[in-house]
């Protein structure tokens, strides 16, 4: 049943909740400052225990224990490696579906820098081109769009 | 100073934290799971007090206080309405901030819906042309883009 978003919701039935929503799905899984901040340090490129608990500023057990969320929900890989010398130890690899975050991550720092300003706040642009980067919703016509021209469907 | 995305940050000082990192601002202010669900109502179009708990499936003390934190952090407004023969009770309005969420929003349902797929989910669809809403991450020339192709700028 296609319905009009800001609009006719008291005429239909429910909205989406529980389970049904990819929404409250994803939020159980990547809902807490502290996941989005390991993600972020992903992004980056970090991929060592050390390194991630350093860059987020929160204790190695935080650190642990999110790191632990983010394997078992698929967003990260825990991969062994060896430097010379060195016991084998392991490092936390970017999956498909940790890649697949980025416009949440980057639509809440966009969020962010326009309504919670801070001098010195970074900025993302294209290696290519360098113009700058936004997250945009389109629609596969290419029309860009917002809530006021969202149908949903369920 | 630019840096690479999923490059070399080690060379780098220090990834911007605290207060300089606009995602963390945003997951300190939306970054919980109650909070998300409150602006997904709200961009359905809800806007009373009874509707949100109802609809979200909250007690009325956390939707309360969560309402109240929106509308704080400047997402949400209150204003009185009256209907006919009733007192004056107060709605809740989605502000310019609270709509700009929305992409963030709709990012993270996008995720759950590949990530942690269920029958039945949702989709947006564009109202003028029927055609699939997706959010994309794209620069100011057109060019889609991912993480390989980023520069932050700080």
């Amino acid at each position: 049943m296609p319905i009009k978003l800001a609009g006719n919701l008291t005429s239909r039935g429910n909205s989406p909740a529980g389970d049904k929503c990819p929404i409250d799905r994803a939020m159980q899984v990547v809902g807490s400052r502290s996941t989005m901040l390991l993600m972020r340090e992903a992004y980056y490129g970090t991929t060592r225990f050390d390194t991630f608990a350093a860059r987020s500023g929160m204790t190695e057990a935080v650190t642990a224990k999110r790191l632990r969320e983010l394997v078992e929900a698929g967003l990260l890989s825990r991969q062994p490696y060896r430097e010379p010398g060195q016991r084998t130890r392991h490092e936390y690899v970017l999956t498909e579906s940790g890649r697949d975050l980025l416009p949440a991550v980057i639509a809440l720092g966009q969020w962010g820098n326009k309504h919670l300003p801070r001098e010195g706040s970074p900025w993302l642009s294209h290696d290519e081109c360098d113009a700058r980067v936004q997250v945009e919703l389109r629609c596969a016509n290419g029309h860009v769009t917002d809530v006021d021209h969202l149908v949903l469907t369920s």
